[in-house]
């Protein structure tokens, strides 16, 4: 394919749709943990019907990663100080895992806990009531992803 | 806030803007690797200038996750053969990495190897040339997200 026909279907920007939504306790920016691993509790995803077929096979136990969209997220900011403490230097976003950055996917590790139709439980997931998912993967047992290279 | 001011703001869809994009020998979908892991090359991300305080931080020798947008995915497609096999059972794409999803963003665990102003060699991305970088996010050393939970 020539150089330019890519550029031309690749140059953006792209639509991401939601396929459901998180419910969670967790309404407020100042006292949610961090990360997941930090006390988050646990959430249900509530998948949009229109995507029953592709979350068929999700399964309690295994381990996903959940892709969201951080919807209170500043878009116009490059650096950041880590963990909002003006005592740690300021970081490159695309060094940090902070929400604000110029495009808000929020990327979440976590355990299916339960599946209930179109609802599944998942364990640590540090988003807000209402934030919205926007894909599941799973996390690949290869010697790579698992960080054990 | 109230539910209905949730709903509002996270109602999408949302514009995802490239902040770059790969540079790789890799350009017919047939021959290439199904994941990263399994013989893709090292390929050369290369950002846009409007970013480059954002990845001013990035270290040789870190691993990061790189999202993409695979802009050759079929977007209507819930269920899948895993790895195009008509062997393997038929499987809803959220228990799979397809690129063919309702939002085609790519996941992929790489290790930075050089650095070079505002191209970063990494190693192990099975994505097409041309195609889009939409973030970069540090892999986080906690337990849960090593996999070591």
């Amino acid at each position: 394919m020539a150089e330019d026909t890519v550029a031309a279907e690749t140059a953006g920007p792209y639509a991401i749709r939601p396929i459901g939504r998180v419910e969670s306790p967790l309404t407020d920016r100042e006292r949610a943990p961090k990360q997941g691993f930090e006390g988050a509790p646990d959430v249900w995803l509530a998948f949009d019907p229109e995507v029953a077929d592709g979350i068929r096979d999700l399964a309690v136990g295994a381990d996903v990663f959940v892709l969201t969209w951080l919807h209170r997220a500043r878009r116009d900011v490059l650096a950041v100080h880590p963990r909002d403490d003006p005592r740690n230097p300021e970081t490159g976003v695309f060094s940090t895992r902070s929400q604000d950055r110029p495009n808000p996917i929020g990327l979440h590790r976590v355990r299916g806990a339960a599946i209930d139709g179109l609802r599944v439980l998942v364990q640590g997931l540090e988003a807000f009531d209402g934030t919205r998912v926007v894909d599941v993967k799973p996390v690949l047992t290869g010697a790579q992803e698992a960080g054990l290279r």
